[in-house]
């Protein structure tokens, strides 16, 4: 690959390649705006996809879990993965069924993993991650002890092969299908929250924090 | 599998056992709710995973696509796939870092497929489709053309081995934790729609229908 490039061969999109992108710029974008990823490996000869939640660390990206998960061992041991990020943004609605599309921006990336074994790399990562998911919340909360660090897997995929593939813009019709009297357009999806439920056992006189009031 | 269990030796949930459910009716709600899955496959020794739109029609996943595509050619003609869809329901904050969690609902899919060629039975798959994304569209688009029908490839999977995984409720942090003066609860997700767009070739006229005002 180029220097600010990840398009390898089997990262190609042959499908509609005016939708493939492989700058870093780009697929750094749809990996910070993603919430989870899908890891997919292969178990026994067969595929499997889990979802799992993940940040991009300068070229890494990273995941963790329990110690005891199968799935972090093997990435930790060296096995391929590919983790898709996938962004809906709308549903494009044509005057035709077949045209009937969504604008997406998905990014695919290939890559093998190794554990991030250093304590204070680890609780770096651990950082990222929470401030990736719910930014400011790192500072308030009780930081991961020495136990639960070392309860803690962290892997970190080396981001080397990767594409996205973006769809954005209106329906395309087929041109005699314009003059149809059938609306058309697209319906822009949004993933947002509604207000913060307080834990059952929350100790009396704790008010909401600040980056939860936005 | 029991009739109405999808649970096989390998869709049973190691990791917190207690999040793993089999039953179809959990199965297909998660579904029957998703907008898009994702799709892992082998190729060349290697996992892929792409997204897709999909439907559950009976006890099949649908796929469909172009009769170009690489990934539907290889699934129609018996491939296994292993299908994802998740649903991120809340961002669990805890009082520890460690004990940061996510509610979801996710269900994973193994399965083989095969094209659906007769054209009605595609027709009625194409709608199924459209139905599940924006339910009341079919009825006043134009259907597709027995062309567009032989250009469309559609795949279905038989849903007969699969999990659900679900965690919900609040946080749950270390007993000694819960005195910490620190807020802890959870951030419901919602994705949600905002107004529909005009495509700019509208026909002048044309109101925006009804299943697209709720």
């Amino acid at each position: 690959m180029a220097d600010d490039n990840y398009q390898t061969p089997r990262t190609t999109v042959r499908r509609l390649p005016q939708r493939g992108f492989y700058d870093r710029a780009t697929i750094h974008q749809i990996l910070d705006e993603g919430l989870i990823c899908h890891v997919g490996f292969v178990s026994e000869g067969q595929a499997a996809v889990i979802p799992m939640a993940y940040v991009r660390v300068g070229e890494c990206i990273c995941l963790h879990g329990s110690k005891a998960s199968r799935l972090l061992r093997a990435l930790a041991a060296g096995a391929e993965a590919c983790i898709t990020v996938t962004l809906l943004d709308k549903l494009v609605l044509a005057r035709s069924a077949f045209h009937h599309s969504m604008n997406y921006r998905a990014a695919v990336v290939f890559g093998t993993g190794a554990a991030v074994e250093d304590p204070a790399e680890k609780s770096e990562v651990l950082r990222a991650l929470s401030e990736h998911l719910v930014p400011g919340r790192w500072q308030e909360i009780r930081a991961p002890s020495e136990l639960e660090l070392m309860q803690t897997l962290v892997v970190a995929i080396a981001i080397r092969e990767a594409s996205a593939k973006i769809r954005t813009g209106p329906p395309k019709d087929e041109e005699e299908d314009y003059s149809l009297p059938i609306w058309a357009g697209v319906l822009p999806l949004l993933l947002t929250t509604t207000a913060p439920v307080p834990d059952p056992r929350l100790q009396p006189g704790i008010a909401l924090p600040q980056h939860l009031t936005r």
